[in-house]
């Protein structure tokens, strides 16, 4: 025989074994029913693309970063970097006949080869969702009901939403003369939590900004107070200027529509501070932070941009959207101890003896299957101790034991794993009485 | 403004678009589900490995096939070309812990640089399912039972599951004095349905098979008749041979329990001719057809193999599995026009006017939501008749129609897009009114 291969994955990649990729699964049929439940569409794009267009709208830092090499044809390929550059080459591509609004949701794994220190990972999974097509800021309310949604049916109780719209800044910045500046102030403001105001000033004055100036813009995107005061405050400094004003607007309307959606008070919370790195949200701005986990960052981040697509396409498309980062959610979990550790897939677990005819498990587990049960029939007749040992390692919540005799009797015996209780029931009761004991059949 | 860049998928990828990816969903969680009733557990791996790992397996058709590069740390390194090679040096690496009987499905993209002639793709999706560490035939049996339901959920009436086991063909082999051929054989009778009888003989001929014997063999695997005839013919011809015994005896099982466990009779159909290509199986195979469209080729495939990691590990792995085509089966799908067609995620559409209340709208839709009825919110008070004209395009079952009178009369109109029927309903009513037309209260 050959020398064995290493079994082992690529530094930075990882296997989800099913005590992992249960909860994965859970949160994305989770997101899907939230997104499909405001009419999200799903879509997908295909992992390689031309390396042409997935660097068209990024920096030096995607080139770095990227998996890019030649395919058979000898065209310059590239693995997808996240899910909105291609989504923007899919709607230029396919918008113009499917119609706007469009509002889509992309889930799906994107590779980007950086530093694999404080637990990042090289593969992880997005879920973005957007609306294009319109700049109605019912879509950006619409946003965040979403994101409430998203993280309320994933099981938190305890988040905030911040929120604020890059309009206030822009105004704020034009009442300072720092329009032209803007990129420069906005970039360096959003490393504000991470590095402190002085080295945030330092980097404005690098970039030609009077620091004086810079401190103005750091106190007052650092204002603080309830939502009405902060949109209060805005509108006694800044009420004249336009974009200010409408950014104003905007929020109060997001306000109030979420009180009426029934968002708890304090969900949202209006962050003059958040500025979101990326040049191109031009409104509403996105970040949401667990109150038990504030140090993991931001679990849902997202805003309004004015133009998508328009490296591809002259039709204008402005929208809004948001990313639930699946990975750093899976960790938030973990570190919470929120995870169940289960590996098991189905509730029920059923012993096989030696000497029973051909059948009798599998037409019993078909007839719990029919019923919405599902059951793992165990392949051996190994020692009953064996096998359920091997069903409380996975988890299982009921083990079904029925033996030769009990097939003449027509009762099998019912064990609750965790607590060891154990009945007999008649066979035709068995549906009925796993149904109840599992909680299937409502209140 | 420069130049756009064209937005374009490469050749052999394709985009998603709502229309597609809604069925592909939707068969995605009815194979989830079915799997996960059967007591299978979610897994997955990275789409990038070594390729020293993913190419150990493969032979020099994996290797001209493959997407292959240097990483940003010089690597080797490729995507995976299928689902069971990543399966096999997962198992050797965490199987260990996890324990056996190990029952896994993992659902997937995979990626083959490979010709794109006859609709076929260079990114496809593969749903695997696989039983490994243990060779009793229960879990063969019950991978039938599998790709039953999972067919059966998938909403397929007509087709049918061939079956056969390569110890019949062993033994066949055997008595034949041909053993010490039998990959070539095999290899050669695969090909069998594709190009008739002459050029496999011809391909045996060519790995020194003698021509009369080559017949025989095809002669003995062409036997056709009922389940029980063909398990008589084989033994009554190779009853003496053990290996030939062991593969009636197996095969014999698994009718008698598919009978127990409810399956129609004909849908399990024993069929000597299938081999399957692949040298690795060595017991039970699976090929399943659609009786509608034989042509489009097996759509589920699979069988026993006695050692799935022997490249990574000496832990022996037996096991036995099948693979659910999922590009073809859409594709089939889309043949037999039973794709649906719709882009609506959600049922429910709701017309917004202008003059209406901040967040009237999104109130009524979270009240609806919470009834677990999805509902679109139409982002600007655009003509009523251009938001329906999109309401129809999408494919939306109902439309809400509430203008500022109905808000302060609390009456607003349901219309089914398809009949154009109207009525108007009482606030409080709308959501179980919608449950009942959308048939969610069950019987």
């Amino acid at each position: 025989m050959a020398d064995l291969i290493q079994p082992r994955t690529l530094k930075g990649f990882r296997d989800y074994v099913p005590s992992l990729m249960i909860p994965r699964e859970e949160i994305l049929q989770k997101a899907r029913a939230v997104y499909r439940s405001f009419g999200f569409a799903p879509i997908d794009t295909p992992a390689l693309e031309y390396t042409e267009i997935l660097l068209g709208k990024g920096g030096a830092e995607s080139d770095k970063i990227i998996y890019r090499f030649k395919d058979h044809g000898d065209r310059d390929v590239a693995l997808r970097f996240d899910l909105t550059v291609p989504f923007a080459r899919f709607a230029a591509q396919h918008v113009p006949a499917l119609g706007t609004p469009f509002k889509r949701y992309h889930m799906g794994p994107v590779w980007r080869g950086e530093n694999t220190a404080h637990g990042r990972y090289r593969e992880f999974w997005q879920c973005d969702f957007d609306t294009i097509g319109t700049t109605s800021n019912s879509s950006d309310i619409e946003a965040a009901l979403v994101i409430n949604a998203l993280l309320s049916a994933i099981g938190f109780e305890r988040f905030e939403i911040h929120v604020n719209n890059r309009l206030i800044l822009s105004g704020l910045l034009e009442e300072l003369g720092l329009a032209d500046k803007s990129t420069a102030v906005l970039r360096a403001l959003d490393k504000l939590p991470k590095v402190g105001i002085e080295p945030v000033v330092e980097e404005m004055v690098l970039h030609g900004v009077d620091a004086e100036k810079g401190r103005k813009v750091l106190e007052l995107a650092g204002f603080k107070g309830t939502n009405e005061e902060i949109l209060a405050f805005v509108s006694a400094k800044f009420g004249n200027n336009p974009k200010a004003a409408d950014g104003v607007k905007r929020l109060d309307e997001m306000l109030q529509v979420a009180n009426q959606a029934g968002l708890p008070s304090g969900r949202l919370h209006i962050d003059l501070s958040i500025a979101r790195g990326l040049d191109y949200y031009t409104g509403t701005i996105f970040e949401t932070f667990l109150s038990d986990l504030p140090g993991i960052g931001s679990i849902c981040s997202g805003g309004r941009y004015d133009n998508l697509a328009g490296l591809y396409t002259k039709m204008p498309l402005p929208g809004v959207g948001a990313s639930l980062g699946l990975d750093r959610l899976l960790a938030a979990m973990e570190e919470l101890k929120i995870l169940g550790g289960v590996q098991a897939s189905a509730p029920v677990f059923m012993v096989r003896f030696a000497g029973t005819p051909p059948g009798v498990y599998e037409k019993l587990a078909a007839t719990l299957r029919a019923s919405g049960i599902g059951v793992e029939v165990f392949p051996e007749p190994k020692k009953i101790g064996q096998q359920l040992q091997y069903a409380e390692k996975r988890g299982f919540r009921f083990a079904l034991i029925a033996g030769p005799d009990d097939f003449a009797s027509r009762k099998f015996k019912i064990k609750e794993l965790a607590t060891r209780q154990e009945a007999d029931y008649d066979e035709v009761l068995i549906p009925s009485h796993l149904r109840k004991m599992l909680g299937m059949d409502g209140s």
